[in-house]
Order: structure tokens, then sequence, then C-alpha cells
């Protein structure tokens, strides 16, 4: 299947990454109420890795096609992405097409081409098995389990996913939700896949599938975090003028993982700090289409509005 | 118009409550995917009196029918609720019924009886003229401005509104805006009022009009407080099991507006504070129909549920 496949990316030594990312790269038209963009860079891994990369070292694990843009793998270069990971395949890249309503949050998919995505089979580079943090992003969940059984060193696995997977491939996605540490999902595929409205109904049942925690994000409301313990509720921040909502999700668990990575711990009061990370630069990053925004965002941009947040969450 | 109108009320002396709820009385006939339920008691003023008489002294000024029975009287009685604004007039009690959707959210007014509330003109009690805190529920706006004429001693004001009045009295409606302290309305209602979608420009825009502060709802994602100098994020206690939403929004009201007045300040810590204490008194309300749950509230329950909603929210 993979036959012709090269490694697109740079060479990498023993343990190069503290985070790898798997999931979709593409080429995507998107059209909001206010304007439309053509053969932007998409995907989740992009989005993940480049919110990641604002903390934490991180590898992508996707494929590509012949058409790839030579300035688009600039681009992940430019935010010190390791390309391990890459393959490129002859054929098209994978491109999705979308148009979003009026409101800026439920969209419509125009057209999906799944290209060399359709005979991806992720394979970890080496230098990427002993990595602690693993973000599986929404692809198959056979895939995900493929890819998760060659990362010997995984020490906090996240994984996403969405209906399609939910209503195709349930007993593959029971597998990979009992092997991994936290579950993100929206609210809807939460609901999807426990039958149960109430969320924290939903999340009493996922977590009863295997995860130590479980992430019930809600979009523009925020995310809810589960665990045993308890639950925290996550705000998001109030954009001012959201441009593109696109890779929100992905943006969310990159710079979440990227935090934790950094913080290097794993318990409830990491995550809920994390959390708060991914959260605001998910919120950067909708301001733009792309990585645009994020390719001109700092660490003190991030740090200041993480302030201001938290003032907003602040009552005595 | 009021010919034949009583006070069904007690007596009162001056200043005989710290907060006056004017808005509707009804009886309502509501359906939730799980119970139905005939003949209970609702309309705004049932809801905010009650919620507010956990922290303060409350007094109800509103409308009934001949029809309105003893036992809801009594019921009010048991928040400590002064009657003395409370009309009786010969014909029917205001009546809705209702029916919501599997999410507990949407709802569809199946009929609205209007009867003694048609010929509504809200008088105020000699004994209420003086009091500091008032809650301008959802009535017709030249209604709200009306009975705040009469009200010389008002130094915290809030109204409510809706849609329909948005549509169809704006010009009173800008007029009653322009006088209060705080407007509070939901999402739909915002955008509806400023013809903007962003809730920051939705904000902004109603702030010009005159308020010093805007408070707007987003149900069970929380809601946001405005003002000159910023946002705050309100959350909503995620409850286990809602039985019927139907006045969380007044609940919501009357406990902010009731733990404002006994804090005695108008300062933004303050109003953060009431709410918090808002949000969780409306959490209990919509475990049960009508003024169920909150007739077996109790105050341990509130300071217990606000210390949980807290450490939800704490993220270090």
């Amino acid at each position: 299947m993979n036959d012709g496949v090269t490694k697109a990316g740079t060479g990498s030594t023993k343990n190069s990454v503290d985070i790898w990312v798997v999931g979709s790269i593409g080429i995507d038209d998107i059209a909001t109420p206010r304007e439309a963009r053509k053969d932007v860079l998409g995907g989740s891994v992009t989005y993940a890795c480049a919110a990641a990369s604002f903390f934490a070292r991180v590898g992508a694990v996707g494929i590509v096609g012949s058409d790839f843009p030579e300035a688009f793998m600039a681009r992940y270069r430019s935010f010190g992405i390791d390309l391990a990971g890459l393959q490129r395949a002859p054929g098209p890249t994978f491109r999705w097409s979308g148009e979003y309503e009026t409101d800026f949050i439920n969209r419509r998919t125009i057209r999906t081409e799944l290209g060399v995505f359709a005979d991806f089979k992720p394979e970890l580079p080496e230098a990427f098995r002993g990595t602690p943090y693993v973000l599986l992003g929404n692809i198959g969940p056979e895939l995900q389990e493929h890819v998760l059984n060659q990362a010997s060193g995984a020490r906090f696995v996240i994984a996403d996913t969405m209906d399609l997977w939910i209503n195709i491939a349930r007993e593959a996605l029971h597998r990979v939700i009992k092997r991994v540490d936290l579950l993100m999902l929206n609210d809807g595929e939460a609901r999807l896949l426990t039958g149960l409205h109430n969320l924290r109904d939903c999340a009493a049942a996922i977590l009863s599938m295997g995860p130590r925690y479980v992430v019930i994000k809600k979009g523009e409301h925020g995310a809810h975090l589960f665990s045993k313990d308890g639950l925290a509720i996550i705000p998001a921040y109030p954009v001012d003028a959201v441009t593109d909502p696109t890779g929100a999700g992905d943006t969310f668990a990159g710079g979440f993982l990227g935090f934790l990575a950094r913080s290097g711990r794993t318990d409830e009061a990491a995550i809920r700090t994390a959390l708060l990370y991914g959260a605001t630069v998910a919120s950067f990053g909708v301001e733009a289409f792309s990585l645009e925004r994020l390719e001109r965002l700092t660490m003190a941009e991030i740090e200041a509005r993480l302030v201001d947040l938290r003032k907003m969450m602040t009552i005595r």
C-alpha cells in the first residue's frame, strides 16, 4: 500500500521529540460568512503540532501527496516540527472543503478527497518510539491502534475521534479508548458514543471504558474535564473576532499536550492548567485562517491572554 | 382596566423589603421528555422571588386571577415573600404551556392565555417605593417603565427582556435599558437587540445604550458579565439530572439580586460573586418542576454546591 513512500522529513536522533501527533494533513478550501480561502494548509496534525511547538519538541506523523507544496513543508519547519514521521506518497494530498454558517460554528462539508490519505498506514520513526506524550488525532481507530502499538515509550496518550468512527468502527474505537489516558471529544460525539444525553452521564460511561480522563469539548463554550475525582470547567477565551474556526479542536489538543509535556506532570492539577493553555492557544488560532495567527504568535501573547482569561474567571 | 382589583397580599410597613420583583405569575402545563405536569405554579415573579428569598426580604409585584389557588399563595408565604404588590383581578390567571425537546433546552410554546395579565398595570405598594434593589422581570417594556417611575428609592435596577419586546416594542425597551443598571438577556436576544453576532460586540453595543452592566445568559453554558472594565465568565453548575428548565433564568436573576442585596454592594466584584450564587440557586431550581426543589432547598446546600462549583473552576 505504501509503495513509493519516502520519508520527507529531516533525520532525527533517539527521543528527538517530547510529543508526537498522528492525524490528517490536508489542503483545505474554507468559506466563512466573511471570507473564502482556497488551498490553505490544514489537517489535525498541522494545527496540533503548531500549537504544541510553543511548549515542547513535537513530531508529525502523517502523509502528504506529491503535490504538497514545499512552502507548506517550510511552514512546518518554521515551527520546529520534526518531520521524520511525515510520509510522502505519489498522488494527491488529502483535500477538504467546507462552508461555515453565519454563526461561524455550524459547518457543511462540501467535498472530501482522500487522495494518498486513503492508503495511509502510519509508521513511527525509530526516534519517536520512546516519546512519552502522544496525540492520536482524528483518524480511523484501526490506524490509531496500529501506530500506538509502535509507541513503546508512550507515557500519556490522548485520542481524538469523530462521529464517523463512532458510527462505522465502534469496536476498534473501544479498543483504542481502553488504552488511552485521556479521550477528547465534543459534546455531540460523547452523546453518540454513549447513547446518553447529560454530559456527566456520558463522561461516567466513557471513564468506565478505560481512560483516566475525559475532556468533552463544547466549542465556544469551553470544555469539561472529567476524572474519577470530579469535574473541571475549562472556559473558552471569548474571541473578539473569529476568522476561521477550522482546527480549533486540534489547536486546543496540541496546546494542551504541549504544555503538559513541558510541565512533566500528568496529575489532575497539571491537566487543568494545560487545558487552560490549550484553550488560550486555540483562541488565537481561530483569529486567522490556517496557521497564519499561530505563525505570528508569541509566548508573551499566550501568557498575557492567559492572565486575562484568569481574571475573567476570578470570582472572590 | 384594573376595576375590581384588590390587594391579595398582607399589609406591610415602610421599606418592608430589600428587593421587589415585577413580572408574570402563571399556571403552567409543562411537558419534558421524561415527564409532563399540569397546573404548576410558574411565572418570572414566582421563580425570581423564591430564589431571592434565600438571601433577602423580597416582595412580589404581579397579578393573579380569581382562579389562583390559595395553595399557591401559601407557597409564596412559605418563602416569606411579601405579597403587598400582588393584585387579584376577576378572570383567569395567566397560563402558559410548553414542551421541551429531548435536549431539555429547546422548547415549543403550545399555548399562551394572558387572562388577567392582559390588563396588568403594575402599581407599587407604598412600602416598596423606597426599596433599593429592583428586578424588572420579563414583561412589556412600557409596564417596566410604568412601575420603575414609581420606584423612587431604587438604587440598583436590573431588567430582563425577551425577543417579543425586542421585535414589537423596541423604542420603549430602549428607554428602559437606558435607565437600568444591569440588563440581563440571553445570547439570542442580545444578537436580536443589537443586530450583531459576537457577544463582545453585542455587549459593547448594549453598554453604549446606558447600563453599567450587561449579563448575557447562555443557558447550560453559563453567562458572561460585561462592563466597561471587562468581562467575567460565570459558569453554570453542571446539573446531574435536569427535570424542568422552566424559570431557570428567573431563578438565576433572583438568586443574583438576592445575594447582591445581602452584600449591600454593587461593585463588580460583588456582582461577580452574586452571579455565581444566582447560577447555583438556578442549578437547584431545574432539578424539579416549579418551586419544588427550592421549597426543600437549604442555605447549607447552596453553600456546599458553591464550594463544589468553585473547585470545578479552580485552575492553578
